[in-house]
């Protein structure tokens, strides 16, 4: 069929959709969500449909994903027809089904998602049957084969390439920001790319931008690494495996994550390392609670490293509570860079040391330990960093205290006296959020007290810091009601931990940080 | 955040949409599918996000959905901040991860879903865990209420109210068209809603719209049913449970499910349906394959049917082959319209002869069998069926060879000499929907072979209609690639019965036929 093209001018946010009216879908035979394939000179794009009530006739509007494919303009026109289901979609179908894909089915349906031609129907399908009937590691393999097949890769030449990942879930970890520079100000190459924060407060991205610009283009990368060693960019635009950030856009809302091992690896081999440390921060205010647990993910990073030829040691780190004292973007690069300096919380440097001395262990180095420390001692380290921060664009003689912070600012006192028991990862996420945190780098928590710490009654737990003075009240009111920090009380005195149904709806708060 | 209004004038399809520019949505802190309150004067409407690379700042996009919501025109402005996610996404997560519903979190789920609070992609993640997971009964019954009562109900009165439905799977299954006549020839009340075809040939509706018009108003139904007993419409615009609409636009790509035992029985019970006979197709041909997943199936509909206060008859029947030897709507429609004249072919006789004497039975007729063999003996059944198409607005004096079929017709022959073995409804319905059906109406297919019957060579096996010969072409390219008829041969001429990869895809075929 021979239609009109109108130009929507609208994005759908990465899917190719085209418009029709009732009328001309049903002479199509095209139900919505049916693909058609559409024709225009040599071009030819498979779209999904979106049937409008009341789209003229004889017409078909193209979102601008579409447009761009076709590369068509307004009041050309297109010839439409039913398009076959894709292949992949069968493998998804089989996947839902429990049966185990093959890596060309595999790769199959990462090369669908990737060239859009998978709705997120399908792509949630997907994803929630993988969550619930879980992967073989041949699976997991072919997984990471086909994101790295479809996406960007890096190379920064011979020798060996050195990375750290964190899977994420305790608030403050800004550890990345050490292990580069100390790793570099060592010799080593460690181009390290991060994520920006989705559901946390802040990512090392998000924390590294209050330092200098960290959306460089690739050839900008290799720039700053050819020269010091070392980089803190942003890896959303680089394209290293696009499908995986298709996969966390539907992952998100669902609050599943299936797919961590493969999407973890395939951008380390992607990017070229070939050493890789993996952070697993296990216990009740991280993403990982259990050792059990923790010690299964670690031998799955062991096994399928092997199988795409990295190198991994994995490290579980202490994840009871937020690491150091600052949450949120301009706090956490403010602590990052006094540790550099000498100062700073002993936590973060102690977990910054250790998991750079277990690269620098895997690599060959004698006395990684004192290695590492030394780097820290003798200034290396933070002149490294500022090596790295001039180069990437940004003021290479920054103090902590020039980084703005959030001009409005309040105090959170205990109302009893006792030891701190416990902290909530989950409150204290989602205190910071409301204060503004990451989108307002300026906004924050500032711990006065951890675990263990004795407080007396009017003692200050904690500030809380934003950019607004209505999120600062928000943010003051959500730490009213919720309970951050628990001290220790007889029980006694108190036997009720919570009551079901809670008060206050308690968003899961689900980490997705890549 | 006050933004400008733009109509977009496109609808999404369902789901409440809205477009805001990469810059707003940082400023709000929203993320591609995130949820926005969107307030207009006293209106408040919840929409989910489409971030879009190029839209202007400080501008709001509005699909007709959400324009329709807030009732707003152009060049308004409306305040819009993130909004809180809906407590059912957590039921849904819960699922996810097996959890077991309440009623009270499954109806929160089913409202949202209904109000179009939940994206597709968070819909799919829900029915692929049910699909995986299994439902529990008194989910299923939950699930049940909770579709009836975010739906329109219809009331017939007092006096039983007799039902028949078919779970589907079988080409050319135009029972209901002649167990309505029959019930109500014989003095009961029957108002049988259908569905089209999504990826079958032909649905009851498409079947009878051949007779006469099937989008009926609810009132037009009831004058319909008050006057002569049945009714035989469409039942896709009645609202009778919305959310199942939904449901399916999901499961239908995703080639699953997992509410069908909910979604026929809510829609029973929506129409005041009081005994109801549930025929189970069962065999190689048909949805269900073997008698253990049959009776399991039937089981479930009784005690789901109990719980609902529905009596409910379960009918395993032959599901082999086709039924009777049109496959088409208009092939159908002629078959069905024979067989009440007294002709036609004897398996289709039998079958609604039986379903509709099960139906008789419930409701304490004797000699039930007799009861319904005698309405279409004494031509009762035919008249009520002329009576019912009358009063939808059809030509009461219709013959069969007054519904047009298509003009363009073509021969299958066998090759070989042998008897029938098996027929493949897979191949079957993809040639016969290769020919037009069910869009075009008079496309289809006729056998003139079926299960047992002997061929001789070059004799006839079935004949192809379409209502364009480029697609009548393409059918019987379709048709020589497939082997929609099996015929017997000694094993030592031929072992192998396929090849693994196949030569050609196989489309799974997968029906929803609600």
């Amino acid at each position: 069929m021979d239609l009109g093209v109108e130009l929507l001018n609208i994005t759908t946010g990465g899917n190719r959709v085209a418009v029709i009216g009732q009328k001309t879908a049903s002479l199509l035979g095209v139900h919505s969500s049916d693909r058609i394939k559409i024709t225009y000179g040599v071009k030819t794009v498979v779209a999904i449909t979106n049937i409008a009530e009341h789209f003229a006739e004889n017409r078909i509007g193209l979102f601008e994903e579409t447009e761009t494919a076709l590369g068509i303009s307004s009041d050309e026109r297109v010839g439409v027809e039913l398009a076959s289901l894709p292949e992949s979609l069968f493998n998804i179908r089989a996947k839902l089904h429990g049966e185990r894909l093959r890596e060309k089915e595999i790769v199959a349906i990462v090369r669908d998602v990737v060239d859009r031609r998978l709705s997120t129907v399908e792509i949630a399908g997907f994803l929630t049957a993988l969550s619930i009937h879980g992967m073989g590691m041949s699976e997991f393999e072919a997984l990471s084969r086909a994101m790295i097949l479809t996406g960007k890769t890096l190379d920064f030449g011979r020798g060996p390439i050195l990375d750290k990942h964190s899977v994420g879930g305790i608030p403050g970890d800004k550890t990345s920001m050490l292990v580069v520079p100390i790793v570099a100000a060592a010799g080593f190459t460690i181009p390290k790319t991060s994520s920006r924060a989705i559901t946390s407060p802040a990512g090392t991205a998000d924390r590294v931008e209050t330092l200098c610009p960290v959306s460089l283009a690739i050839e900008e990368i290799q720039e700053v690494v050819k020269k010091t060693g070392g980089c803190l960019v942003w890896g959303g635009s680089l394209e290293l495996a696009p499908a995986d950030d298709l996969f966390i856009q539907v992952e998100y809302p669902l609050g599943i994550d299936p797919m961590l091992l493969p999407s973890i690896l395939s951008k380390k081999k992607a990017i070229g390392a070939t050493h890789v440390v993996i952070d697993i921060p296990t216990g009740l205010g991280a993403k990982i609670k259990t050792r059990q647990e923790a010690y299964t993910l670690a031998s799955d990073f062991l096994e399928l490293g092997q199988r795409l030829g990295l190198n991994i040691q994995c490290a579980l780190t202490f994840g009871d509570q937020p690491l150091g004292c600052g949450i949120g973007p301009a706090l956490e690069a403010q602590e990052a860079l006094s540790t550099l300096m000498g100062a700073g919380p002993p936590d973060l440097r102690e977990k910054a040391v250790s998991l750079a001395s277990m690269l620098l262990d895997m690599v060959g180095v004698d006395n990684p330990r004192n290695t590492a420390e030394n780097t820290i001692d003798s200034g290396k380290a933070e002149k490294k960093m500022r090596e790295i921060i001039e180069i990437q664009g940004g003021n290479p003689k920054i103090k902590p205290t020039d980084i703005p912070i959030g001009p409005h600012h309040a105090t959170v006192r205990s109302k009893q006296a006792g030891r701190v028991l416990w902290m909530s990862t989950e409150s204290i996420v989602r205190i910071a959020r409301m204060a503004g945190a990451p989108k307002e780098k300026g906004a924050g928590i500032v711990f006065h007290a951890k675990l263990g710490d004795t407080v007396r009654k009017d003692g200050v737990l904690f500030e809380i810091y934003a950019e607004k003075n209505t999120k600062l009240e928000a943010a003051l009111e959500l730490a009213e009601q919720l309970t951050p920090i628990g001290l220790s009380r007889k029980p006694e005195e108190k036997m009720v931990i919570d009551t079901i149904p809670e008060k206050i709806t308690h968003e899961k708060a689900f980490m997705i940080d890549r």
